[in-house]
């Protein structure tokens, strides 16, 4: 009789493809960038099919452009344990982000196949369009579209930076944005998303594996603070309404409450640009960004609160005006107990280190687990390092990661 | 006999003119983008030409594209006195800083043409092309060309952010990058330069006329600030190196420092960007711009070496290197002694109100007076406000600015 032991995913196709997916979109500087519905993006999404195909998957692209390779099941057709992650990139982002969850779904569905053959319930693996927010702002395109959460209407309003509308985009490609309804399917029981952890736990503590436990939940804001342009050189010091010295004092503040509060606690500017952004202008307008997460909604939603007040005592302060705008949100997310236990009993019978832990980064696992039981497998990111270029899982750990999701599939599957 | 009662500009000319200037380069959302060898400058320049040919002037252009209007004089033909400012402007600029210059430049020499005849010694106003440091950084390109501090050498290293050379900018309209040497020129005597206060001083007080005593020295820097680039969710607090939260910190410092340091100290952050500019990454990497200015150039040396010394520690103390270049120094510079004589003798004679002050604000007299006994006047800029679309000058004080300059030159030249 067949045992777990049998099933293990080949080092040398796992590091190829992974290196291969790596390339595509990859810039001279270094870093990828593979946006949503790019040329980069099309690129890789036709790579990942053709290795479905190879695996004998039956492949299909959803309306929103998720990319599914299939292994139908013998007795419970009608539903689906899927797996998978996002095929998008930050800007200079990594090669194990998102990609690792893809490639070893595929090995895992690929290992399972050859040598378990065709599985009691049926089993996919995805490649999500959109999860990281980069061309549009923290939108979940992939699993909202799976999950019947964007319509028409929504998708008619979304545009890139430069203006470019998702509208264009999907044209370009030969998407209908008309049908994104129908990207919507019923038939999913269980998410299973292998992921790297982005961060420095596993790497710091020698552990092979992560058992996730829930993911924070996090909001995403632009502040915008207004003051006065005035000349560098012939306005004292005491007559500036300075946006740039209001915006620069708000971020301190925000790293410094964040510190206070103590982990898990993160908050990050990560973006600032002022105007007109002149050398000898005394700044009259500065947006910046803030990224503020946490496991617990409550506390989380009492911290930007806080934050909130303490931006408009600064304004105040200094003579400015202050406008905070909300541009994304995800509410703190817990992964199904039962599906923790099937992981961490399938890594000890591995022989696997793991521990429990919570991820501080998104994930379209946060989405998923709102609406059917969810688990994540993370495995060690080396020295926390990710969304940049040298982000890196040693090819051991990332065999490990995706033998593990194998073997979890089988129980769940087979 | 003839007195300076005599010369006084015309009210509805000026008015015309500044409101005709202040509209070639106007952008939709407000304020003038006039820069160095755009259509916008092109335009301008063909437009003063047209008005020093209306006032009877010898119109020229030089090589490096000042544009010249001459009042030839009968006894010293060799020798001139030069008057006149810049015609570019800063992104979202106003329509008198430099305009009023040219403008009232012109319209002295026009009265004085009318009423006078002839001077004595030559007078001249130019329309200078280049000041603010707006498209090539701080250049002072026009007054560096006809002081001839411009070699053909230098100005082929020139461009502007987009990369995008003088020498093209040049040749695009008709100028010849290897001739700027020959707009150097030893003929000038003095230079009297009419421009707006671009400070609160004039306006706070409700005096009429300024009488600039110096100009602060300046220093231009960009300072970089690189960190590690990490997941803005999955990096604790403590393990980051945030380049943006070091930027944000050197920036209050340099404000706290400059308050501290007190009068006539100023110190600004006009420019800060961050890369990679996401808002789920720390930044790895943020400059910002430094412009510091003090009439005295010991104190203001001394100011820049604590403001880097206090960059090192901070940097060091948050795990973060930091780079400080210099972008572009002007000394102080002291106006001529007896020429702030004659204008305070001619600005009583004339019954205006004056005061003398020092100048916060760089100009192209800075630089001619290291070679030539120079001087300014200033007219208030109500509420001090300069370098925006809302910078203002009564049209009277424009007039009075104007025809204290026609009276002074008519006591110089005649």
């Amino acid at each position: 009789m067949a045992t777990i032991d049998d099933i293990s995913v080949s080092p040398d196709e796992l590091r190829d493809r992974i290196e291969r997916l790596g390339a595509v979109g990859e810039r001279p500087a270094g870093g990828l960038v593979r946006f949503l519905y790019d040329d980069a993006w099309c690129a890789a999404a036709d790579l990942v099919e053709r290795w479905m195909r190879q695996a004998g998957l039956q492949t299909r692209r959803d309306a929103v452009g998720n990319v599914f390779g299939r292994l139908p099941g013998t007795t419970e057709t009608e539903r689906t344990i899927l797996t998978g992650s996002h095929i998008d990139t930050v800007r200079g982002g990594g090669k194990y982000d998102g990609a690792l969850g893809i490639v070893g779904g595929i090995a895992a569905l690929a290992v399972l196949k050859e040598r378990m053959g065709r599985p009691r319930r049926s089993l996919e693996v995805v490649a999500i369009c959109e999860e990281e927010g980069s061309r549009i702002a923290g939108n979940l395109f992939g699993s909202r579209g799976m999950l019947g959460l964007t319509s028409a209407a929504e998708t008619a309003r979304l545009t890139d930076p430069d203006g470019v509308s998702v509208v264009d985009m999907m044209t370009r490609i030969g998407l209908d944005p008309a049908a994104v309804p129908d990207a919507a399917r019923r038939d999913v029981d269980h998410f299973v998303e292998l992921h790297i952890e982005q961060g420095p736990v596993l790497d710091g503590t020698g552990t092979q594996i992560g058992v996730v436990t829930g993911i924070a939940g996090m909001r995403h804001q632009l502040v915008t603070v207004c003051g006065q342009p005035d000349h560098a050189g012939a306005t004292p010091m005491d007559r500036r309404r300075d946006a740039l010295q209001g915006a620069a004092r708000m971020a301190v503040m925000i790293d410094e409450l964040a510190r206070g509060t103590g982990e898990p606690t993160v908050a990050t500017v990560g973006q600032m640009q002022a105007w007109p952004g002149s050398v000898n202008t005394v700044a009259e307008r500065v947006t910046f960004s803030l990224d503020l997460r946490h496991p617990s909604d409550p506390v989380r939603l009492e911290l930007l609160s806080e934050i909130e007040g303490r931006c408009r005592a600064l304004a105040e302060h200094h003579g400015l005006a202050v406008e905070i705008v909300d541009r994304w949100e995800e509410q703190a997310a817990q992964m199904d107990a039962g599906l923790q236990q099937v992981l961490a009993d399938t890594a000890d019978d591995s022989g696997f280190s793991w521990s429990a832990l919570s991820s501080g980064a998104a994930h379209d696992s946060q989405l998923w687990a709102r609406h059917v039981p969810t688990s994540m497998i993370f495995v060690p990111s080396v020295g926390g390092r990710s969304h940049c270029a040298v982000e890196y899982t040693p090819l051991e750990d990332c065999v490990r990661g995706a033998t593990l999701l194998a073997r979890v599939l089988y129980r769940m599957a087979y």
